[in-house]
């Protein structure tokens, strides 16, 4: 932070409904005093032609300066030229583990009650490693790239999470059985942080990923934290989401050497934009998550005590949780209990 | 079938608690006269030698010459040696496409009701090519393959299950927004089989499979049959098992050109071999599929009618699904019932 406690952190309110949920966040952390500047960068994903580069390097530079990001829901452009937009700022800020915890909000009505478990996902490379090509017309080959440094790095971020936040175990997904040597290796490096940090009282499993997503829905209580390579995180995640009433609700935040984005993992919602019907939920819940990151507790605390007293309630709720208010309804209801709060 | 109408299956009773639950839908299938004879072969999984074949050509022979196999659970041999003995009947026997149905169960309490999905899931390549290699140390490439002729074949095949099964609507699911070429090529495929049935009424989808997987727990209602690449479908069909009560639940059917290997998805639960605890109704119900495909629809109902009769009653359920009764009451259970409707 500044000398006087200030964080500045880059916003990138993103496309569809980001910048009305980028709005109710300001509003919030305004009304709460955090000490947070935003530095706002629109990425207008229609301007970019392709070949040039999705992310100004001057975008890239304000997140790595300022340490701090969040962004909401972006578009990715349509057409083989282009790699999303996610996996740009994901690549070019090393942000090697997205953490998202799914804990059971208040009042919303799922069939789950007490979920809480979190997905810390390899983020740099596995299936994501974009490097595929035709092999002859009609047989096409995509890399799975798993390497054990950052096999070892995702799984010792995991550990560290785990033992910050007291949980009490860490879970490694993999498919070791089948992709013996890829997977195989992720399953060593998991096995080799879980011996380091054996004295810390956090139990340490492996699981499939077949059975992961079975026990998940049958009986998610079995699950704490859970560590695994790109696209199982990618999937096991959104399931996660899914127990807890989507990806409206879950928070999200990818982890670099120095840095750390948060942001919303929903989709832009082009049927509602403009109309004040969005919900912010998931973009004020990565913001709180960066907050912790910043050491502002309280800031935090006082912020997550008021969003889960007006789902409790239930008077105020966005449409996607089967309510009727507008966006500025509910920050309006999370901002007048934050005053009720101090 | 032989000119008697009697067919012979191939009968692999599998490790573990395999042997229990063959006998049990062998009682049952004598109980109802269902024209199948049994040809069993026992695969000796530890008396295999590193390089050996898992399955003798006799055993493979007998299933191509019959059309038909029921497999129980089978132990896969630990070691790189060895590729699982799943993988192994699949490439062997050119199995080209893995049906899993998952329908609600009277009687048995979960926290879905009237689940009703089916996964088709590509079944011989894709991430389970089984090439991978060290590029360097500490680096390993695994190569995921997928083919214009194994996804046509196998999107076909959904769009041929839909229509014979009334369904109503064809999801793809897959990642193409991130494996452009790969995924994309399964897309495409998917989106010309599509085309071929645009008069039958059966509504085409596509999903990504991250959200296909939120979905699924948040809303399965929203889903009829699925079809996918090999990894998505392991993961997904076991998803679908978790909503509807378990592997010892569901059926699954692996088709090949001129043969078909019913089984049993579950393990082999070495804590309760011998005890007479198992639960036969997955590999039962895998039998009944494989009925219906001889077109033995009446056995099929018979069984099918009975075994739901028990469960909904639920004086009689074996341990896994909060019963105490063993293997042995829930036949014989499932025969007075059969005997009741006749
Ligand atoms: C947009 C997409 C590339 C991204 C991913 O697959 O990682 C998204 O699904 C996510 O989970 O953040
Ligand atoms: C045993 C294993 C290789 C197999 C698979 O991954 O396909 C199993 O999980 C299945 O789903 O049949």
């Amino acid at each position: 932070p500044a000398a006087d406690g200030t964080y500045t952190v880059t916003l990138f309110p993103g496309d569809g409904i980001g910048p009305e949920i980028s709005e109710s966040v300001k509003t919030i952390f305004a009304a709460a005093e955090v000490p947070v500047k935003w530095e706002t960068h629109i990425i207008d994903v229609q301007a970019v032609k392709p070949g040039d580069d999705l992310v100004s390097k001057d975008a890239l530079d304000s997140v790595r300066r300022n340490g701090f990001g969040l962004k909401g829901p972006m578009a990715t452009p349509i057409g083989k030229g282009h790699r999303s937009l996610n996996l740009t700022l994901r690549k070019e800020l090393g942000l090697y583990a997205n953490v998202r915890p799914c804990v059971s909000m208040p009042g919303v009505d799922t069939l789950y009650k007490d979920v809480d478990v979190v997905t810390v996902r390899e983020n740099t490379e596995g299936e994501y490693s974009g490097l595929e090509h035709i092999v002859y017309p009609g047989v096409v080959e995509s890399l799975k790239v798993i390497t054990r440094d950052a096999s070892i790095r995702v799984c010792e971020y995991a550990f560290q999470y785990a033992k910050n936040n007291n949980r009490k175990k860490v879970t490694a997904v993999h498919k070791a059985s089948v992709m013996k040597m890829s997977d195989g290796l992720f399953l060593e490096c998991a096995q080799e942080v879980a011996e380091r940090h054996k004295d810390e009282d956090i139990e340490f499993q492996t699981l499939l990923i077949d059975n992961a997503a079975s026990f998940l829905v049958s009986n998610p209580s079995l699950i704490d934290v859970m560590v695994m390579p790109n696209l199982y995180g990618d999937i096991i995640s959104d399931l996660c989401a899914g127990l807890i009433g989507g990806l409206g609700l879950t928070p999200s935040g990818n982890m670099g050497e120095g840095c750390m984005l948060a942001e919303a993992v929903h989709g832009t919602a082009p049927d509602i934009v403009g109309q004040n019907r969005a919900n912010p939920t998931a973009l004020l819940m990565s913001a709180l998550m960066m907050l912790r990151h910043m050491d502002l507790h309280d800031k935090a605390q006082l912020i997550e005590k008021s969003v889960h007293k007006v789902l409790r309630d239930g008077k105020v709720r966005t449409g996607d949780i089967g309510g009727s208010s507008t966006c500025t309804e509910y920050t309006d209801a999370i901002m007048r209990e934050m005053d009720a709060l101090r």
